[in-house]
């Protein structure tokens, strides 16, 4: 992974509370309240923070692309269904994606509460970001959670051609004690799309099996690659497939049905997704549970290892550590990355931070 | 997919019916309910109907087997807890998996109806077969469902050596209108053991990255070949494992931690899972629903195909016309599959039905 490292051009360091406090000043600025700015710039800022930096900070820049289209709305307010005891149906009108999934994990966990699990659909929010905070935010309420997000074609189906299904990640979250947290957080993709365009842009060859051409034929030629696979073939892209069908046909709002139709409509941006929350004292004491969960944890990491291999690591684990640091010693960025936001916030009269430029 | 085929001993075909009679006549007289003989003849032959001959009635005498060893219980009292409204927990007591996965659909779809959702945990049950039978009972209910089993360690885990972790299945049922159900029914495994096994019984190398040496290294080589490796690297291993802590963690029977602790009691074969119901109409008019997948699987199938491609399927289309001809035509069977079941049947003093020799 460090092909190339030194030709990189130099990142600065922000700290993690005054990224957020930039993020939330944009947002309030565009309208946003404060509480659904602050929303916005915790989600992104926890992605940086965990080293999920194609989910982060570096979005800033479409939301208000799309708040401009009118395509999400930056002071839009959700509305709640509650139909059944344990179901919330929540409509974001186009509210970003972060100020939608909280709202449908509190209602998740509401269910939970009551019924011993709780489902919230969201309908037409946009881009949700990484969705292992979401999951992450039921799970300080001592549950196990699960969580979709389905959104715009962007990925290939075994035997089509052209994007056809989407990316669409699920997250799992499972509390633990010593271990804190696991936290499993994957897009459906083999590669994320955010690696291949970095390997497109240094038009370095991919590895066989991420990408195929516009005619469907597997590709590592960076030039021809177009779309990416899903992982597993058949099974990631029947993942994504059964994923649009419970976010977005539970929330009565079809993406990709509505995209191959060929309508503008079609082409609009949005997404929709589920959480499933699961009250875990509900079965057994929680305590009881946490302490199997560690000791899953533990006969994982005690096994072993390979060759070449130093750690087993669990899920979310190498995050959890990435966290960590970053929150010491502030989080890395793009100059690009950088000086796009502080522009915008200068337009906006929003306060600029410091940014220290990064010794590594 | 056809190499060696002329080779292969001749099979027999079975009327899928009298199969069923032939299962469940086994099972009853090993001391199963006329009930319970039935529920575990029909997942079996289903499996053998859509053609997942290595989760069909081959899976017999390992049944017989466990029983022997009182591994498992053919005349087993499955209980149910019901802590919260939208959950249960049915304890299986060793009862075969058809029975205590049947009971947990019908849990499920209790709570769903009541709550808009339903779960329930399967606790210390055996073999449970393909779980796309127990969604698919549940989608029969006009529910979409969810479904996951947790089994014994034999799968690689990223960074280490041998089995770690199970190929855990999960599977997925969304009602559909004209296409009548999307079934995804897949393990965590890039190939299914059943596939490995023929391909090692054959001397024939493996394609690469589906196995793994004792070492934890790839191989090709079917000899060295001892393990399966997980679908997607880290993210088939990390769903893996996240099923363990769903299932059994809420089900308070780790398989995994207890595997590896050494004890003889966690190397004792056993399985635990979950079903998840979904009951459409609680979000909206179950007709509007199923119209919508339908819409969907239509954009899917009318993509433009891949070079090589004559018809894009969907999730479980495959199966459902596989079972339409053999429901029709007969259940394939190979000859030592056929002869150990009859071999078995008339020890028992079960009526054997009539084999033809098949014709392809």
């Amino acid at each position: 992974m460090s092909e190339g490292a030194a030709a990189k051009p130099a990142k600065v360091t922000v700290d993690a509370g005054e990224l957020r406090s930039l993020v939330a000043g944009i947002f309030a600025a565009r309208g946003a309240s404060v509480a659904d700015a602050a929303a916005v710039a915790d989600a992104l800022v926890w992605a940086n923070l965990r080293g999920v930096d194609s989910h982060g900070v570096s979005r800033v820049p479409r939301y208000l692309e799309l708040f401009d289209k009118g395509e999400s709305v930056p002071d839009a307010v959700v509305t709640v269904e509650r139909p059944r005891a344990a179901i919330a149906i929540v409509d974001a009108h186009a509210a970003p994606g972060p100020v939608a999934m909280n709202r449908a994990a509190d209602e998740a966990i509401a269910g939970a509460r009551e019924c011993g699990i709780g489902w919230a659909s969201v309908r037409g929010t946009v881009h949700t970001g990484a969705i292992g905070y979401y999951v992450s935010r039921i799970a300080g309420a001592r549950m196990a959670a699960v969580g979709v997000v389905a959104g715009m074609p962007n990925m290939a189906y075994i035997g089509a051609r052209g994007a056809a299904v989407a990316t669409s990640p699920l997250a799992v979250a499972v509390p633990a004690g010593k271990h804190e947290l696991v936290l499993l957080d994957m897009a459906t993709a083999v590669m994320a799309l955010g690696r291949i365009a970095q390997l497109k842009a240094a038009g370095k060859e991919l590895p066989p099996g991420v990408a195929l051409t516009a005619e469907g034929e597997p590709t590592t030629d960076p030039a021809l690659a177009k779309v990416p696979t899903p992982v597993g073939g058949a099974k990631g892209a029947g993942l994504s497939l059964v994923f649009e069908m419970l976010a977005s046909g539970l929330a009565a709002n079809p993406i990709v049905a509505s995209y191959h139709s060929g309508s503008a409509e079609g082409r609009r941006h949005r997404q929709n997704g589920f959480l499933l929350a699961i009250d875990v004292a509900a079965f057994l004491p929680f305590g009881e549970f946490i302490a199997s969960i560690d000791e899953t944890v533990e006969a994982i990491k005690s096994l072993p290892p390979a060759a070449d291999t130093t750690e087993i690591l669990v899920p979310g684990e190498r995050g959890r550590r990435t966290a960590r640091d970053r929150a010491a010693a502030g989080i890395p960025l793009g100059q690009k990355v950088w000086r796009e936001l502080a522009g915008i916030a200068a337009k906006l009269d929003v306060p600029v931070p410091a940014a220290v430029p990064a010794s590594a």
